[in-house]
C-alpha cells in the first residue's frame, strides 16, 4: 500500500492511487490551514462534549486536548509539517494528533464529519473577523468623530453633480462619512447574529446515531445556538454570502471617501494634505505625491465586488447538501476579511492625521454661486411662491455668469432689477456663514447642529464599548 | 420662449433649449413613475408640515392635498398624461398640480429638493415591496412546513456530491429549505430597519432655511426617524444595495430548491410529480412535460446578481452628495422586487401541489450503500476507533460493489469476514428505518426530531403574524 | 376543452389547464416581440428552403410568404394583438398565419423547432445590432479625430494620480479615447464572426429526419454558415455573454471619458464648456448646469456590467442542451444594445460641440512641477545617470514646495545650486512648449506626433467605410 | 537618511518616512514578483534599444543585459532576497542590478517609467499565458475528439429540460462540448492580437524626450507593434478585461460539461465511470466515490467571474493617465490564469479516461417516449400537416403514460386509433437506431454525421499545430 493511500483517511474503497496533480488540485490545505486555531478550538469542544455524554472516555478526551494544544504549539512556532498528500487542515491535524497519541486520536472523528467541522471553522473564523474588522471601524470612526468636532465651523462648498451647489461645514460633510459607516457597523451586527449559530452536530448531513449534546458544544464555543437541521447546517453559505455583501457595501463607502481625497489632494481642488507617510512618489517625475492610500483602497473596491459574485456565482443552484464546490468558499472570505481589515486600518491611520486647508476650501465655496438657493428662499420669506424665486434667482444667476460675478458681489440696485422685494437685509443671506447658519434644521450644516451631531455620534461609540 | 422651456422648471439659466433625443436619454417619468403613490404621500406629509410650522397657510395646505389626490385619482384611472419633458414623476405631478392650483402648487417644493424628495420615495417604495415580500414568503414557508409535517416519516436518499450518502426523510430535506428561507425573512427585517429612514428635509443636500419639523413629517409617513445628516441622505444608496443582495441570497436559494425540483421531476430521478399547471410542452416534442417554472426561477437568479452589480459598479467612488448617476438605481430595484414577488408566489403556489412519488424515494435510498455509515457507527459502538471502522466498512463496500449487492444484502457470515464484532443485530442498523430512527440528535433526520422541527417552524410562523 | 388549450400548441398531453398567474409568469411574449422581424425573416427563409428541397410545395411556400409579409406590415401598423397566452413571438406569428392561410401555416414549423428558432432570432437581432453600434460608434470616433486634429497644439497637463505629471496636449489626450474606443470596434468585428452562424436546421436538438439544405437557408439569411452541431447550436449563448462582455468594456471606456468630462466641467478644473442641451439644472438651486449627460452614461456602466453577471450566472452549470432558464437571455441582452447605443449617440453629438477652455488648460499644466521630468532628462543629456538626476529634481521641487515658485520660475543661480551642470539652455526645457515637443516618439505628445497619429485615425475610418 | 528612504528611489521629495503597515498595504512585490522573467526580458530589450540608438553606451548595456542574466539565475536558484521596502519587482530587479553593476545600473531606467514598464510586463505575461491555456486547450480538444469517434455509434438520451426529448448518439453530445472549447480557442487567438501590442515608449504618459526606437524594441520582445498612444498605452487594461472574459466563458463551458459529469455519475443516470484518481471519498461515509474533479470546476467558474467584475469595477471611471488603483490588476490576472490551466489539465487529464457505461445510456433512451417526434414526421411524411400530427401524438403519449408503455410497446391497432394513416412500417421510425440513423442532416446526430463531424474536428486540430 503506497504511502499516499497510508496517508488519505478514505482510501479503502479505492484501487487506484490518487494521481499527483488531482491530489494538489483538489487539496485546501494550503489555504485552509489558516483556520488552525477555530479547527482546534472546535475539536477540543467536541471532544470534551463527547466525554461529557459518555461516548468518549475521559482519559482519551484528555489525551485530545492536550495533544491538540500541543499541535497549535507547533503550528505556532513554525514546526508543523503541513502535507498536501493530506489533503486540508482537519486531516493534517488529525493525522499529527493520532501520530502522537495514538488510538485516542482515532476516536476523535467519532459522531462527526468533515462536513459540519468545516463548515463550523469557518464561522468560528468569520465570527473573529466580524471582530476585528468592528475593532477598526470603531477605531475609524472615532478619528471621524474628532476631525468632525475640531472643524464644525469650517466652510467648504458642497457639492451635486461635481459642481459647487451650497456652502457646508467640513464637519458636516465628516459626519455624512460618518453615518455611511456606521450602517456598515449595524450591517455586521445583524450578519454577525447568522454567523454565530453552530453547525456541528450535523456530521455528513443527517445527524448523527450518538447521543450528542450540541447546546453543550454550542455553550462551549460560545455559539449563540446548534443549528436546527442538519442538511441546512452542511450545505448552505448564505452567511458567508452575506458578510461579503455588507464588505462590498464597506468597500463602496471607502471608495467614495477616497475619490474625494484624491479629488481634494489634486492642484484643482487643494482643500487637503495628505501626510507624506500615505503617499508615494513616481520612480520617473520627481516632483509627484500621489495619494496611493486612497487610489489603493478605491481599487480594492473591485476585488470585493468579485469575491460576492464568487461566492453567489458558486452556490447557484447546487443541489443539497454537500458538494466539493464549496471548497471554494474560503479563498474569496479570507482575502475579503484582509482587504477589509487593511483598508479600514489605513483609514483609520489616516483621518487624524488629514490637514485641512481652509482657506481654499472657504475660497473654493465662494465659486458657483453657492448662495442661490439662499436668494430664492429669501424671496419665499418675502411671500414669492418658490418657483416664481427660483426662476428670479435663474435670471439674476445669468447676469452673474456674464460679468463673472458672485450674487454678493452685485448691487442692491442691480439685485433689485430682478425682484422689487430685495432689500438691504439680502447680503447678510448671501454671505457664506449666514448661509450655512440659516440651515439650522435636524441633519443640516448650520455650525450648531453639527456640533450637536458629533456629540451624538461620540456618544454612540462611547456605548459601543 | 420655447415650451420645452416652459416646461422644465430649472430653464431660467439657460439658453439653449434641449435637444429632443436628449430630454429622452435623460427622462426618467418612463421609469420612476411606477412611484406615483409614494410621491403623492409623501408631498402630502410635506405640506401638512409645512403648514403646522406656519410656512404654508392652512388653505394652501388644504388645496395641496385635494389636488394631490385627485391626480392619484387621475393617474389611477389612467387619464394622468404623462410628459418626457417634465423628466420625472415629480414634476410630472407637481406640474399638473400647478395647472389645477395655481399658485398654493408652486409653493408645495418649499424647503425641500428633488434629491431628498426622490430618495424619500424610493425608501417608501422599497418599504412597500418588503413587506409584499415577506407576504409572499410567509405563503411558501407556510406551504414547506405544511408538506414536511405530511412527509416526516417519507424515506429518501440524502445526496453529498449528488452521490446517496445516507437515507434522510423528506419533512427533513423540506425544513433545510424552511431554514434557508427562513434567514432570507430574517434579512429582510434586519435590511427594513435601514431602509425605514426618512431623507426628506435634507433638501439639496445641505439642510434648509425653513423650519421643518422632520419628526412629525416622518410621523405621518411611518418612517422610524428623520436621517441624521443631509449630505448622507440624499447621495447613498447602501439600503437599496443590502435589499438587492438579501434578494439575491433569497434567489440563491430558491435556485437550489429548482435544481432539486428539477433533478427529481427528471425520469433517472422520478421522486415527485410537478402539477401540470407549472409545466409546459414542447412545439416539436409531443411527449414532453417540461418543469418550466422550476427551471425559470433557476434562470432568474441570474438578473438579481447582475442588478446587485449594477447598483455596487454604480455607487463605486462618486463623490458627495447628488450625482446624476443615481437615477440608475431604480430600474434594477423594481425588477429585483418584481422577480423577487413573482419567484415567490410560483413557488407558494406550486408547493402545496408537489406529489411525492414515495416508493420510488425509498427505492432510491437502498441504492449507493446509504447505510454504511450505519455500521461504521455500529462497530464504533463495540470499541473499534472510528477511523479504523471507516476503513473496515470501505473494504466491504468495495465488495458490495463487486458483487453489486448492498450491505443489508450480504450474509452475517460475509459480513464478520470484515469484522469478527458483527453480530445479528447488525440487521436492523442497515436497515432504512433503522437508520434515519438512529439520528435521533437535535436537528438529525430522525422523524420524531423532524416532526418536532415542523411544529417548531408552525409556531415560528405563527408568531409572525 | 378550454381556450387556453386551443390556444397551447403543446396541449395535448396535458390534463389539466395552465395556472393564469404561470402562464404570464412564463410568457415572454411582451419582450421577446421586439424579435419580430427576425423571426418572420427567418421564417421565411426555411418556408423557401422546404420548397426548395421539396418538403413544402410551392403553393404552400408562397402563402406563407405572402402570409407573413402581411402580418409584418399588422404588426409595424400596430394592429396586431398579441396574445399572451400564446406565450411568444413565435406562436402568436404562427397562430395568425394559420388563422390567415390556413394548412399551409401548419405545415411551416416542419423540420425545426423553437429551440433553434429562437436561438436564430437572437442571432439575427444581434447581428443587427451590432451594424448599429458599429455605425454610431464610427460617428463618435470621427469626432474624436476631428477635435483632436483641431487640438493638436492645445497644452494641458496630463496626469497621473490625479496630480499634475507632464504637460500634453489636449488632440493628444482626445486620441487615448480614440485608441480604447477602436479597440472596442474591433471587439465587435471579432464578436461578430461568431454571432453570425446560423442554429435553423438543429431543431429541438439533435437535428431533423427532413432533408434540409441548411447551407441555402444560411445564404438567404446571409449567415457565414450553419452551425456544426445541433446540440450546440440550441443549447449555448456564449455569443451573446461575448458581445456583452465587449459592452461593458466600451462602456467603461465611456465611464473614463465620462468621469473626465465631469471633472473638466467642475468649477476647479474649468478646462471644458460642455453645451446647455447636454445639461439640465437643479429644482432648487438657480445656478447649477449639471454635465447630466456624462454623469448618466457613467452611472449606466453599472447596468452592463450588471446584465453580464445576469448572462454569466445564467449559463452556469447548465447541463444540455435546451433548458428554459434560457428564456432569461433576452432582456438583459436587449437592455444592453439600448444603452449602448444611446450611450454612443449621446456621446457622438457631444463631442463635436465640447468647448475647450484653453487658457485655463494652459494655466493648470504650469501647476504641480510639470517639467521637473524634463528637468531630470537634461541632467541625464548632460552625463549624470537617470537615478542621481531624478534625486537632484526631486530637492530642487521641494524648494519650490516651499517657496512657492515653479522650476521655471526660479534663477539659474537657484537651479545650479542642485546641480553645477545645469546652464542657460535649461530654461527652454522648463518651458511647456519645450516640454511637449520633446516628446518627439512615436505615441509620444509633440505637436507633430499627434498631427500625425491624428491623420492616421482618420484614414483608418475612412477605410472602415 | 534613513534606510527607507535610501531604498526608496522616490524618496528625495519627501520629509517624512514611509509608515511600516502603509508600506506593506502599498507594496506589490509579494504577487508580481511572478512576473520576474517578463520584467527582465524587458529591460534587456529596453537596454539594447538604448544603445542602438546611442542613449547608452555598449559597455553599460553589455553590463546591464549581463547583470540581469546573473539576476534571473539568482532568483529562480531561490537565493534572490526580495524586499518589500523596495515596493515591486522592478524596484527590487533594478535595486540589486545597481548593487551589482554601479552607475551603469542606474542608467537603464532612462526613457522609461514604472508605468510602462508594468504595462509590458503584464501584457508579455499575459501572451505566455494564452498560449500556455491554449496548448492544455488543444489537448482537451484532441480528447474529446478521440473519444467522439470512438463513440459514434452509441445511443444515449438527448435532453431538453432535463426530460428525455430524443435519443442521440454520445459522440454527437462529446463534439457538442467540443464546439464550445473551439469557439474559446478562438476567442482567445483575438485576444491575443490586443495584448501583443509593446507599451515600452510611453514613460509615465507623455512619451519620452530620448529618441527611442520603438520598432526595434517591439520586434526584440516579438510584439507586433508599439502601442499607439503614450496615454493610452500606461491607463488601458482593456485586455486584461477581455482575456478575464474569454476565460469566464470558458469556465462556463466546463461547469456545463463539469454539471453534465456529476449528473452521469450519480447512481441515478449512471452513464459513466469516473476513475479513481479523479475522485475523492468521505471522511464519515465509506462507500462514498465523488466526482470531486468536476464538482470543483464547477465550482471555480465562481472565482472567474468574481475576477472579471474585480477588474471591470477596478477601472470605472478612472481618470487618464495612469493611477495607482491599477496595481490591483495583478491577482485577479494571475489567479484567472492559474484557473483555468489547472482545470484545463484537470479536464485534459479526464476526458480520454471516461468510461461510458452504454447499456445504462441506452435503457435511459427508451425511457420518456423519446422517439415521439419521429412519429410525428412519420405522420408528416404521409402528409398530416405538422402541427396536427404532433396533436395526434401528444395523444397517443398520454395514453402511454396511463399505460405505462412506450410508443414502441404499443401494438399497429393501437396506434390506429390515433391515426388511421399509421402502418406497419412505423416500428422502424420508432426504434433508437431508426431515430437517430433518421437525423441525417448537416450538424445532426445520425452516426454518419457525427463521424464526419469527429474527422473534421481532428482536422482543425491538426492544423493549428
Amino acid at each position: 500500500m503506497s504511502d499516499t493511500q497510508t496517508n488519505q483517511t478514505w482510501g479503502g474503497r479505492f484501487t487506484e492511487s490518487t494521481d499527483a496533480f488531482v491530489a494538489a488540485f483538489t487539496a485546501s490545505v494550503e489555504f485552509d490551514r489558516r483556520m488552525y486555531r477555530q479547527d482546534i478550538e472546535g475539536s477540543m469542544a467536541h471532544a470534551r462534549m463527547l466525554a461529557r455524554v459518555g461516548v468518549l472516555s475521559r482519559e482519551d478526551c484528555e489525551a485530545i486536548v492536550r495533544g491538540l494544544e500541543e499541535i497549535r504549539a507547533e503550528i505556532e512556532r513554525g514546526e508543523f509539517e503541513w502535507s498536501l498528500a493530506l489533503e486540508d487542515v482537519h486531516m493534517n491535524i488529525e493525522a499529527r494528533l493520532i501520530e502522537r497519541i495514538g488510538d485516542a486520536g482515532k476516536r476523535l472523528h467519532t459522531g462527526r464529519s468533515r462536513n459540519d467541522q468545516v463548515a463550523t471553522d469557518i464561522r468560528l473564523y468569520l465570527r473573529d473577523a466580524i471582530d476585528a474588522i468592528q475593532t477598526e471601524l470603531r477605531r475609524l470612526l472615532g478619528g471621524l468623530a474628532e476631525l468632525a468636532t475640531r472643524e464644525t465651523d469650517t466652510i467648504m462648498p458642497g457639492f451635486t453633480h461635481l459642481q459647487v451647489a451650497q456652502p457646508v461645514t467640513f464637519g458636516h460633510h465628516l459626519l455624512a462619512w460618518f453615518e455611511m459607516l456606521k450602517r456598515d457597523y449595524e450591517r455586521l451586527v445583524d450578519c454577525r447574529k447568522r454567523v454565530n449559530v453552530m453547525p456541528l452536530g450535523a456530521a455528513a448531513l443527517a445527524g448523527t446515531s450518538y447521543p450528542l449534546d450540541r447546546h453543550y458544544t454550542a455553550q462551549l464555543l460560545d455559539f449563540a445556538a446548534p443549528c436546527a437541521n442538519s442538511l441546512d447546517a452542511v450545505s448552505d453559505r448564505d452567511f458567508a454570502i452575506e458578510l461579503t455583501a455588507a464588505a462590498a457595501i464597506l468597500m463602496t463607502h471607502l471608495s467614495r471617501m477616497a475619490e474625494e481625497l484624491v479629488l481634494w489632494s489634486s492642484a484643482q481642488f487643494d482643500f487637503i494634505d495628505l501626510p507624506d507617510r500615505f503617499c508615494t512618489g513616481s520612480s520617473i517625475m520627481p516632483q509627484k505625491k500621489n495619494p496611493d492610500v486612497p487610489e489603493l483602497v478605491r481599487g480594492k473596491v473591485g476585488r470585493v465586488n468579485g469575491h460576492l459574485i464568487a461566492l453567489l456565482t458558486l452556490m447557484k443552484s447546487q443541489p443539497l447538501a454537500y458538494n466539493k464546490d464549496n471548497q471554494e468558499d474560503k479563498e474569496p472570505l479570507f482575502d475579503t476579511v484582509d482587504t477589509v481589515l487593511g483598508c479600514l486600518r489605513a483609514f483609520a491611520d489616516m483621518v487624524p492625521a488629514l490637514r485641512p486647508k481652509r482657506d481654499n476650501m472657504r475660497r473654493a465655496a465662494r465659486q458657483g454661486f453657492a448662495t442661490a438657493t439662499d436668494l430664492a428662499d429669501y424671496l419665499v420669506r418675502k411671500g414669492v411662491p418658490f418657483r416664481d424665486a427660483h426662476e428670479v434667482v435663474g435670471k439674476a444667476v445669468r447676469l452673474g455668469v456674464e460679468t463673472n460675478r458672485d450674487l454678493a458681489d452685485m448691487t442692491l440696485a442691480e439685485l433689485q432689477r430682478f425682484s422689487p422685494l430685495v432689500e438691504d437685509d439680502v447680503f447678510a443671506v448671501l454671505s457664506l456663514e449666514g448661509s450655512v447658519a440659516a440651515r439650522d434644521v435636524l441633519g443640516g450644516t448650520a455650525p450648531n447642529r453639527v456640533r450637536e451631531a458629533a456629540a451624538q455620534a461620540r456618544t454612540w461609540l462611547a456605548e459601543l464599548a
